[in-house]
């Protein structure tokens, strides 16, 4: 609440901290994507002969040095620079002079910028992906491990048919591995390359050639025509956020479940010490806070997704500011998924069952009775239902 | 408000009333894919030897029959039967006889009604995907029935560079395919058999066959574990949901853009009069109901993504009730969608624009006269572009 | 799918089925309220010398045969009327002639419409927050009942510190006394008058008499300037979906705690029979289904609250037919919220606790303990805490 | 995506940066009001022969110590001490010795946090609609500024009725106001005392006096039942966030307005040049950034908002670590409308309206027409209608 400009700022400064106040930080991890970026652009400019060999070199050189350097922390983008796009082409003009002015020539910040939250997109989704695979493997070496310990089936929370830890976690491990898959899905609209597009409009009276920068950056195909670059944004970006929901449910009801079975009354399982946490007025509690969190990530995910999908919602086509906001649920939710899916495999490594306080009520082979006395019988489901059912009222 | 179990209905009838409220009238459209699941359920019983063959006759020409009365009208899922699961089974054994209470062996609701479920999304699926495709042809057509006409190319609302109507309507179309193929990829995660996963732990003593319930109805493999098909409950559903939100935003922001080209101060284009309605007090007024509603879906779409999510989150496995009510969001979501892309067709072809009042801003040039400065005088884009901008102050 | 628009219908009645398809059904429970809206600006015409006495007098006995027969179900709205604006004028017209073409002077249908829903609201208000405090009562004699009957205090899922059903259920009592004020909060928003805002506008021309239709209506204020009536739109039925939810998020959290006491793992409460369902293939099952669609109904509450933000958000002022599409989220969210409210009275009074099953840890008492321990000792509670600690270690 | 405990952090670490990673910088704006709040409950304990005279003037003086230390900015929670409780009872502790052990006796960090929360949302409910209020008296400035300048009414984006800048701007200053009253009426949930409730079952044993430190902090009542108070987490918070989404939706509304009248379509108004920024390729443009990005912030609040509600949906009773996540979005809710508000009055100032280029359709007077024809021949209101609608369309 204590903001700067809050408190008598000249109106500049209130006004550059409203528009950039959140996009200076955001585009910190954009700088290296969108060096990558530029210099197969401006290697395009010189196969056009729009640019010289040695403004070519200047260039390269210049935003390789820049690239090295944010690498290390040496720099980073300022407020008064707005936007990451920005600060690079300053930074550039300072080191290498005359030649930095001429980056920008067929380009516009929209297309710029997009190029690379895409290749930045690419990145993030392999290694969503890859933690999603790691996570279905540690649940599959927990089915290994307690592959002889028998668990009830529940339905409505009420035990239902016989189960086994094994069957349990694999049902989780097979639906991680959907969502890896999923993950996989999005990149049908990450992999179409923007550059070229400009501000919307293309790039009149300028031989800029879409196919080659598309080329050098490993883009499956140039989006077209350049009208549609922009009416796609948020697209791409809400589908990572949907896929990263599910992922999140489907790692949220997994902690319900072992919120639940590392209750006293359960008791099926315990959780690593290093798992829980004390209370500050109950010297007997170790609490599974690790769990309710990965859980509670379920809403933040929610929240990022709607957000990037209202973001977009009802504007017009052609760019608009408003856009520039998607960044930020964006990659809070790819964050908050990674730190979650870095978290799960010890957590589920710490997990020990405890098969002797796993009880599995009598009734629950009373499906499996029925079926056993059709086929025995030869009488029809029904009716070995209703015998099952008559004998358990007893 | 005036339900009439409010009023001293039974406890009975308020419970049935508030569990299969809503049940017995979504399972309508279900009917016949149940039916199609049962028969090759049947099938698959008889070929495990588990029912005999005049059996399976008797049930397969019921179920027939009943799927042609239902297509014809002649009867309805009732209250009392809660679900079309209960109901088909009792019209068939009321039918056939005791062959009838033969069918549910081997089975539970919980897969057969997801069974049903999915067999109708695949036609669903196809049936949106072809709606998005016919939409992107109408703007097609328009581009090519405007294809000399020029339109501003706006960003921030505001004009930014040359463009054409063409341009325009080929952005949106390349988006509402780009939706079909999105919508496509639902597909991925309905094509999976969940026959034979019963309440969701399989079937006991009992020689099913999966792989033949697969092959019979066409899905893609078997939905493996059987843990696995009740924790991807909502995950489809939701999946498609978010995909008719991309396909209604980019159908909104079209409308967006006719509403506001539809103006007087714009002036650009008129809708067909068939498209618009009168007011009730204002003799003079046109409005563009069409559009807006279409607009207007964005919220509806949004509103039905999210509740399928929400019905799913933190749940512990297994099935619960909770989850029947995914299926009012997903038959909502899909009925709009479906109604709003028939709709878009013929507003889309109603348009026509005046090219004479469409005037493009001398200033919106700028760009391009910048890009020929750079290419004839070679020097920076950077100088180029404060020379025009010099220029345009005076 | 089968829409009959989908198959040929000329293009006028797909149009008509598209904009009015929802609206002259949801209009139904409005008729009334219109009516009475009706005959209080015909009246206020009437004293401004606008209407003779001899047309109030037709216009207010036909008024009141149409709401007689509308409520004895002999006519309905429909949709060629579009609404049920358009039909009260047309069906006035048809019995009175002459004097029912001018009940529509100096008003809009946006400023009717709206008078309708905000005079529905009122009772709708009412019978909630009715309702909530009807579910706070279930509960307080909940509580009487097992005023005696103990039960863990849980933090985490873990048991945490004693506590009694008294408290459990004085909890949720509160907390739904507190949603019932939040309801009538919600008053507020819809008790100001929109009669003689017209279209947005006024009345120019017209000595249209605001605060007499008000005092007739018995809104406490009339709601100015004209241009805020049609930007207010939104705000009150959201306001409205909003602390339903809340309500049904408390039901909700209730319902968790009832499902996971009827575990037969924690065994604290059985269900009455009325309000259990059973399974399609295990013949032991008891399902409680009644709980878990009340706890689903938190997703359906958040999703008509979503709609309806998002049916407003972004746009221009004025009235927009978008606006048309927030009556399907409000009638929606009211319904289920006074459905789930009208079951959870006779749903708690069937809840049976089991104290013999109920056990609390030893454990249980440790923050006690140490409290004890301060007093008696006049130790630090810091110490305290850790002695108890370290003795539960052993 | 380069968290530190991704590259082989010790497990502690992970799990620490994991549970505490957002909280020791979220709590930072809560420590004042903590200090407050603990300073009234030392004071209880002092009062209830619980803590020494001396005891209580060393506590007392260590936290007004390190209050004045933290406004200074000389100390900040640390990561290690995982939530601002921690770090103020260690750090007090290291100040005073013994007696800072003796604080938390009668208390849980459960409802330490939440006493803080709601002292500072009582401040920031206060700020907010101060905001708005101030917002509304720059939109009353501008109706007066503008006071003799006509503006078309609006329906369906089509002009309607005639109407002023002064009408426009008045409905939203009403609207302002009402969202004003909207945020007080928060504080109806923030505005019980929590203190004493400690875990959520009390404090057994101990002679706690909730009343006097309600009364020391100016609550309106007690927080009763003990249970109630957990139960009610996130019910304040989403309420506020909900009256936020209201108040960004209006001001996202009004600036959707100012975007459409300052296309040079419209040209009905000008920004002043500091709310502009410029392209970086067209060197014509003046961009409204500002008033995009207050549109756009209508989606971050909508998503603060169902993630604050999302995280409670479904939790059983009592506290889980889930809840911590609610501060998140509260704290950024509020933030990024308290940015807004403080931008709309100089944005709104800078408005320059364009008289001579606001054209009123000629047929904006059709209604008042058809009015005048009523009062001046006595016809039906419908029949003046017809006639007006039939001389336009000749």
């Amino acid at each position: 609440m204590s903001r700067l400009w809050d408190k008598g700022a000249p109106l500049d400064e209130r006004v550059l901290r409203y528009t950039a106040g959140e996009d200076h930080k955001l585009d910190e991890r954009l700088v290296a994507y969108d060096i990558r970026a530029s210099v197969a652009h401006a290697e395009m400019l010189h196969a056009q002969q729009l640019l010289s060999a040695a403004d070519l070199d200047a260039i390269r050189s210049g935003l390789n040095a820049l690239a090295a350097e944010h690498e290390r922390g040496e720099w980073h983008i300022e407020l008064a620079d707005e936007d990451g796009q920005t600060a690079l082409e300053r930074r550039l003009s300072e080191r290498i002079g005359t030649a930095g002015a001429r980056i920008h020539l067929g380009r516009s910040r929209n297309d710029q910028v997009l190029t690379a939250v895409r290749l930045y997109l690419r990145d993030a989704i392999a290694t969503l992906a890859a933690g999603a695979t790691q996570a279905s493997h540690a649940l599959d070496e927990l089915a290994e491990r307690e592959h002889g310990t028998a668990l009830p089936g529940y339905t409505h929370l009420q035990q239902a048919m016989p189960s086994t830890v094994a069957l349990w976690a694999g049902g989780f491990a097979a639906e991680l591995r959907d969502d890896a898959l999923g993950l996989g899905q999005v990149l049908r609209r990450v992999d179409l390359s923007p550059l070229g597009s400009a501000a919307g409009y293309g790039t009149p009276g300028l031989p800029v050639d879409r196919e080659a920068t598309r080329a050098a950056l490993g883009f499956a195909s140039v989006h077209a025509p350049v009208t549609a670059v922009q009416l796609s944004r948020g697209k791409a970006e809400s589908q990572l956020l949907f896929e990263i929901t599910l992922l999140l449910q489907d790692l949220g009801r997994f902690a319900a479940d072992v919120l639940l079975f590392a209750t006293s009354e359960f008791g099926f399982v315990s959780l690593g010490e290093a798992f829980t946490t004390g209370s500050s007025i109950m010297p007997q509690k170790r609490n599974p806070d690790v769990f309710e969190l990965i859980r509670g990530r379920t809403a933040t995910a929610q929240g990022c997704l709607l957000e990037a999908l209202a973001v977009c919602a009802k504007l017009p086509s052609g760019y608009h500011r408003d856009l520039q906001l998607l960044k930020f649920p964006l990659f809070r939710g790819i964050d908050l998924a990674l730190e979650t899916l870095a978290i799960v495999p010890p957590a589920v490594a710490s997990l020990t069952f405890h098969p002797e306080r796993i009880h599995l009520d009598d009734s629950i082979h009373a499906a499996e009775e029925a079926n056993r006395l059709v086929v025995s019988e030869g009488i029809p489901f029904r009716e070995a239902y209703r015998r099952i059912a008559a004998r358990l009222k007893r």
